[in-house]
């Protein structure tokens, strides 16, 4: 009985009162509200939430069964990709945290009990669990993504522990935890998995049962990469973050969806050991990374070989890889920064990455996706065949499903989970991160958010409810908001901070300025030299057609877009087609002439290209060469 | 006894009267002139085939070894890379073209010999040769590259034919060409290879043997391809040209080493069948390629994913993938086109594509290689363990060999048979395509070419004897030298004549203007917009520094530079250097400021950058802000 006693004194998070959400940190600036808490209504992301839950899951689960990944675990060893088990890992736990968010769904929880006695079934005695290998178990560390599969596996059992208690994916992904605590533990295989997951996913667990060794293990894992334990393939070993300890690296590099996924188990490492060392690595790796590596979107992974962040400023648009899982994994880790330091830069690049990264990969349906997402696509794709799993690097048109079919179910599950990257709290008060119309429960009040947003600047913010006492409302005005003003008064970008004792129906007008504005890059991003990228609100636009050039002397203007959806804001820009004449070579030695004709230019919100047909796009639109040399 | 006079009927090429060179059609415009015929002494071109036979040959033949590749052959099945055959192939085809000009060197033909006893042995009895499949044959065409290997082989055999006449390596190469007629021929199977090669090496050994099965094969394979064959892979069919039959293909597309291989089988078979119409839907790829995916360096493959042509004006500088290998089939292919029609624009890709996209991959040594050769490299490489093969995309600095090592032993077939390149005769006399200094013995005279171009522009044509007849002689004006002169008179870019009934040390003398040019993209490369780069004559030059701005109307002048050759012109260019400040986001909503301050820049000829120590590099110099919006 003593060993049970010093175990329960180990035991760090309070379990029982831990919201229903992906991350929960025992310590930290914040506290995340659960899905159950939170409630979009409409809006951009309201809708966007419940398409994916009367399309994309519905979509995605057909697919894990038409894909095979499914009858992978009936029929071992199973005949998939490497890494299919974990599409069915993800679905389950997107579904998980969408019978959450309902406070339970029979339909949706059935669908799981289904599928979880699948994987109990195929699931050795030892918790061993993947459905390629048998008995190569661990024979290919660096390609056989065993440990990635679990951390999936772990994230879906999280996310059905947390939202339903436990049940028998909670178990499985238990036994499957203590399989690689037994295997990988400080005296079994001194060894790590090519792609990282497994980190975060065993943090999150320790954070949902208390189990120390999870993230002993974790930790154990953290520090075992960057010492070249897996072979120096050709993209060399930076490619799965091998190549350097992660204190000692100076900028995220190697595989974007690898890195991102690393750097949140290392974020949660740190904040769970209260490693202030290892947290400040990553902020700084995130700070250059931001600074020099990526997309005006907030995409990351310029390279399509490696799918691999490029070095400083090299972000070619029309090459850009943005693969929708690197957007996701940014998501993800900026969140886990924004609850260990409170700090708005933090919400700033999730409001940006969501809105254009994250937002352009599915549909008006909810049934295609783009895998990866160019700021430039110079020739119309070819309608795709949804009837069948397309390449994933093509960015033509979206596709039903992928060859490796990583993305659909990742954007599955954020989207059910959506909710908990709003707001969150903290002792003294709430902080609303993210401006989209909803309701919030709190233990401080109920609190109504109403708004166009990102349509419409002007968002309602109404205490329908609230505890007896003061607290502190904080507003997030986005780091592009200049000239806002809160009820009435001037508020600067960041956290604008509201303390009261708030009476049932206190309201806060926050009215933030829309007008469409011209950006320009670095000049040290030389593929867009010479060239205007347009933004309105949170929304980075593009061009459906690709030959024109624009004077950013000249005003945007508002204008409605057909086919679009009604409240989607359209821009008219003037300038200048470009009728460029064939030529034998394309250098010369003299300066090209402009041979432009004066022509308007429709822009888009960047996120719905592509959804009327095959087309070009561009983000950024050259500058009227008449103001060239 | 009637069959084989049927057969003596169907020889076409008079066998016995061809010259020792790579290409010899059996008709076309122009007749090459064999390795033995042209002497080049000397100068940037001379200097380096000397290198390549006291260096790079020998380096070569030692990585053959140290890497596997010939013990390949002794311990089958291989343990090697599926196509590291055609490294011992393409060595020997180098070793034959050296031997053979220097009509036959002892030394070269016992290493000839020794390694054709190594393959003899290994050649089954049915003459397949492979070192990698043994029983599983043509298991895999799409990965195999068994045909291809067999291409270099019987390259190296046609070389070695031609050089020196029938042998072991001779035989080797024929009864692996014999068991290809049988196994893939109208009754054998309906397949063809992943990577195209063995159609134009089946020409050829057609053109040296006269024995019409070879063409007739290198014919079906051309038709073959471009139906589906091969497996749709995730980079899609094109990858290896399966995509759409030769005749309907729009433009070079995929795997850009494949597509030159490729173009040169399908125009080999063109002019040996008098295809007009197959002849003429290369020439009209070849045209949309040079005009919209080439680079200013000749170079071509923009995609390091599959190692491909990117869509029209795709040509990124930093992320330019320029295989050494792609440059090299550029000018195989332009070569054969040269030949079939005498137009001087494939006379001045090959110019451009020699001194710049295959000249920089060698170091000034001849034993370290570029495989990738970007046009802006933004941070400086590591230096290479030149003990060790490199993987093939970084391009930091040089690496002694490479894990897939096609380049090195390729340039060294290229630089030991480079003097065929330099003139041909028509029925009427002497064309001379390129202005290199050294020696051409004719059927019409012996001509002497005294320069030191393309340092200078200063070239002397003496006929040092002739014919007792009139003949004319053909000179290529490049397409950069509007201003030349030949003999005081005005001539313009393309071929100048001379018609005259030569004497003994008649000369011409040809001065081409020199003087540094500016040169403009075409405004659809949206990579380098609001950039100049620099040629003068035929080379393009480029800075190791990174972080400068240049002012395209101030005058460039000529330097000294140090620990590049005593020739090597510099150019120094004003403008000013950019102090960027660091920002936290790299996109803003302002127009960047200059904050620039005077500065010179000194420029170097591309293809001798690197040389001198890691550093940065780019061609493409951003034309000073100050003159921007």
């Amino acid at each position: 009985m003593r060993g049970r006693a010093v175990l329960q004194e180990e035991i760090v998070p309070e379990v029982s009162r831990r919201p229903p959400a992906p991350v929960v940190p025992s310590t930290g600036v914040l506290t995340p509200l659960g899905v159950d808490a939170v409630s979009l209504s409409g809006g951009f992301w309201g809708s966007r939430q419940d398409l994916n839950a009367s399309a994309t899951l519905p979509h995605c689960t057909d697919w894990v069964y038409r894909s095979g990944a499914v009858d992978n675990f009936r029929d071992l060893p199973g005949r998939g990709r490497e890494f299919a088990d974990s599409d069915v890992y993800k679905l389950l736990e997107a579904l998980s945290w969408e019978s959450g968010r309902r406070h339970g769904d029979p339909v949706l929880d059935t669908k799981i009990d289904e599928l979880a006695a699948v994987l109990a079934k195929a699931q050795s005695g030892d918790g061993y669990l993947n459905t390629r290998y048998g008995s190569a178990r661990y024979s290919d560390l660096e390609w056989g993504h065993e440990l990635y599969c679990y951390g999936h596996l772990i994230q879906a059992g999280v996310a059905r522990l947390r939202c339903h208690g436990e049940d028998l994916l909670v178990e499985v992904a238990r036994r499957a935890a203590d399989h690689v605590c037994a295997e990988f533990g400080p005296d079994g295989r001194d060894d790590i998995c090519g792609h990282p997951e497994i980190e975060t996913a065993l943090v999150e667990l320790y954070r949902a049962t208390g189990e120390r060794r999870y993230l002993d293990q974790a930790k154990l894992f953290v520090e075992r990469r960057g010492h070249g334990r897996l072979a120096d393939i050709e993209f060399g070993r930076a490619y799965y973050q091998d190549d350097l300890p992660v204190r000692d690296r100076p900028v995220f590099s190697g595989h974007a969806v690898r890195e991102f996924y690393f750097a949140c188990g290392a974020v949660d490492v740190a904040v769970e050991t209260g490693d202030e060392e290892l947290l400040g690595a990553i902020v700084r790796q995130w700070e250059r990374t931001v600074a020099a590596r990526t997309y005006v979107t907030g995409a990351t992974g310029s390279r399509h070989a490696g799918e691999s962040f490029g070095v400083d400023f090299e972000l070619p648009p029309d090459r850009a890889y943005g693969e929708t899982c690197a957007a996701i994994g940014s998501v993800m880790l900026s969140w886990r920064l924004l609850l260990a330091t409170g700090e708005a830069r933090f919400a700033d690049l999730i409001e940006r990455t969501l809105f254009n990264a994250v937002a352009v990969s599915p549909s008006l349906d909810g049934r295609s996706f783009f895998y990866s997402n160019p700021l430039q696509v110079r020739e119309p794709g070819e309608r795709p065949d949804l009837d069948r799993p397309l390449p994933r690097s093509s960015a033509g048109l979206r596709a039903s499903w992928f060859d490796v079919a990583c993305c659909p179910p990742n954007l599955a599950r954020l989207m059910a989970s959506l909710g908990t990257y709003q707001a969150t709290t903290e002792t003294n008060g709430v902080q609303l991160h993210q401006l989209w119309p909803g309701s919030l429960s709190t233990t401080f009040g109920r609190i109504v958010i109403e708004t166009g947003y990102p349509w419409s600047g002007q968002v309602t913010i109404r205490v329908e409810s609230a505890v007896d006492a003061p607290w502190r409302l904080s507003i997030r005005v986005p780091e592009w908001a200049h000239g806002a003003r809160l009820a009435g008064r001037p508020v600067e970008p960041g956290y604008t901070v509201v303390d009261r004792r708030w009476a049932p129906d206190d309201r806060l007008t926050l009215e933030l300025p829309m007008a469409p504005r011209w950006i320009w890059a670095d000049p040290r991003i030389d593929a867009v030299r010479g060239c205007v990228a347009v933004e309105r609100g949170p929304l980075v636009y593009c061009a459906e057609s690709t030959s024109f050039e624009v004077d950013p002397a000249r005003p945007l203007e508002e204008i409605r877009l057909a086919g679009l959806g009604a409240d989607v804001v359209g821009l008219g820009a003037r300038g200048s087609g470009a009728a460029l004449p064939a030529a034998m070579w394309p250098y010369r030695s003299e300066r090209p002439a402009g041979t432009n004709t004066p022509a308007d230019c429709v822009l888009i919100p960047y996120h719905l290209w592509g959804n009327r047909g095959p087309t070009g796009m561009r983000v950024f639109l050259p500058i009227d060469r008449d103001g060239h040399s």
